[in-house]
């Protein structure tokens, strides 16, 4: 997109400049990666992102259900974080919120609690804004009290020698799926849109497929994987590569500095909510994976005799995983097998 | 206000518990610091906090002038981070927005990036969120095309023995304030009503006093006094505490770890848009020094004999500055001499 492209200029022309530190920090990433690592002592290397949930929010506010939320919070900036070999330390999260009702920061501050336990974090501080002329409200009319906006930071630490950002992947590495729990915390204006502006569909609804509301099925949070990654660092296993799959779905992995491509043979069968989308929306395959994790919430990419511990250590933690690619010489390529598509980052899409 | 206790006490419950990390870290700060500090490695600690720049945007937007809030969302962050006696080394940004407008965009990130060479932090990374239904929209509307949220976390670094909370205050003490530029990054909800929505004057409007738009006035960047706090440091001074003065204004004093109170004896004259305030508000003086800086926007407290070499210092990184008081056995208690007025944070208010 245009916009996004001229705006991703002026990250580097405005931002770039700043690399150069004082006080003898240095950033030791590139923009792009899914963390920055900046180097604050001998040795030491603090790995800190930003994300928020996006449009969820919406979904909790039309539910009135604020409890989980704040997992979806924590899992997309641990997720990102520990994608570049950094273990997760700690998240200070910013709560917008139109009205201030004590109720709802409960519910959403519980989830940020709860889920920061499952990651291994604390959560020191954080900022609580109330601004009822722009969450929620274009300034003129009172606007929805409900509406809220939740972002985190969180940060960690990794040596610099060991800063993860893919540039050990070999061809011949397997590529092993952590499954999804569902939709995550990305694509929700497309299912938004085809589910309930269009579909017709209510939140209340259960369609065929679903074994619950649809308010429900959308509000499933986000997988935390940390605790299944931090476990394959312990037990020595060689992850080449980490990516967590969020918007852009598997063309993340073209994130990974690597000159190798991605084939992708074996998907597990994806969330029903995935079937439900595309069905009532009639979306094409190439759009479904461009935009949504289509089952794989986060790629581990490790030596083809390592699979196997892989699978195992993911299962003691929880997670349903399968091998489900091969590292091929396709360089920059993503390669979908089953479905015939193939695509790249700077495309942008598949086809 | 009911509402806030709540949440504040939410935020206890539900991220008190988890202060105790895994790994090693430990959070050695409580709530209501300043900024948060992890030791995160022997003999070092991180500290982060997280601040945005409140309704300022709605006056940016409202001016279609976007190239000083970022000056603010440094500064807040900043100058919050160095009051526990960290360096500040990185931020990272969050931008919300109801409409990816490039021009904007670059306008906004081109005073981030300027602002982040003046306080000598990096920003290597940020999110930018785009977000039609929430920010500037009530969901149902179009909704305000310009509205934005901004949003910094900030982090630095502090030997763990040398965290500055305050304690080493002590009665006697010389109370020096630097100047502030203007209204900085809070108040802009009453001063709004006051001016605008009650008082019938416009932002293209110049008022008797000021000697430029109102909404140029408005936009005045907050000021960041990293570089002379560092300074201080360099130079050897005993910053015994360190308070940005935001909202709550002087009330921020009480936030120090001290048993004594604080005696302002001799404020300088504030900049004339709080008089502008007051005047077509007819707000009471014990209300203006709630809300708003009243001309001093960051505090340092030193031994007497070294004030001489604080306003020296100050002087030579462009701030005026200024004595405005002493710390006195009064605990807990903020008194405005000339005013006849006292305060604590547990009353919230001056009276």
């Amino acid at each position: 997109m245009r916009g996004q492209d001229e705006a991703l200029s002026a990250v580097v022309r405005h931002l770039g400049p700043t690399f150069s530190l004082p006080e003898g920090a240095e950033v030791l990433t590139d923009f792009g990666h899914y963390a920055s690592v900046l180097r604050i002592a001998e040795g030491i290397g603090l790995a800190i992102c930003t994300d928020g949930v996006g449009s969820k929010t919406i979904v909790a506010s039309r539910m009135a259900r604020y409890d989980t939320i704040g997992f979806d919070c924590v899992a997309m900036n641990v997720n990102d974080l520990i994608c570049v070999g950094a273990t997760p330390i700690a998240m200070v999260d910013y709560l917008g919120v139109h009205t201030l009702d004590p109720e709802r920061v409960d519910a959403i501050l519980g989830g940020l609690g709860a889920a920061a336990k499952e990651a291994g974090i604390a959560i020191p501080g954080g900022e609580l804004a109330q601004l009822p002329e722009v969450i929620g409200s274009d300034g003129r009319s009172h606007g929805d009290e409900t509406a809220f906006d939740l972002v985190g930071t969180s940060v960690g630490v990794v040596a610099p020698d060991a800063i993860n950002v893919g540039a050990k992947i070999q061809e011949g590495d397997a590529i092993v799926g952590l499954h999804s729990s569902g939709m995550h915390s990305n694509g929700f204006t497309l299912a938004r849109r085809v589910l309930l502006s269009e579909g017709g569909l209510t939140l209340k609804d259960s369609p065929g497929g679903l074994d619950r509301s649809l308010g429900d099925e959308l509000l499933e949070p986000t997988t935390i994987y940390v605790q299944a990654v931090k476990g394959l660092w312990r037990a020595g296993i060689d992850t080449r590569g980490l990516a967590h799959i969020t918007g852009d779905g598997l063309l993340n992995l073209c994130r990974l500095e690597a000159k190798v491509g991605y084939d992708i043979e074996a998907l597990p069968v994806a969330p029903s909510i995935f079937g439900l989308i595309q069905e009532r929306g009639g979306i094409e395959d190439a759009e479904m994976f461009r935009v949504f994790n289509m089952g794989i919430g986060f790629v581990i990419i490790v030596p083809d005799n390592q699979v196997d511990d892989v699978l195992r250590i993911a299962s003691e933690h929880g997670h349903s995983a399968s091998r489900i690619g091969t590292v091929s010489d396709e360089r920059g390529i993503v390669r979908l097998r089953e479905r015939h598509l193939a695509g790249s980052l700077e495309s942008g899409a598949f086809s």
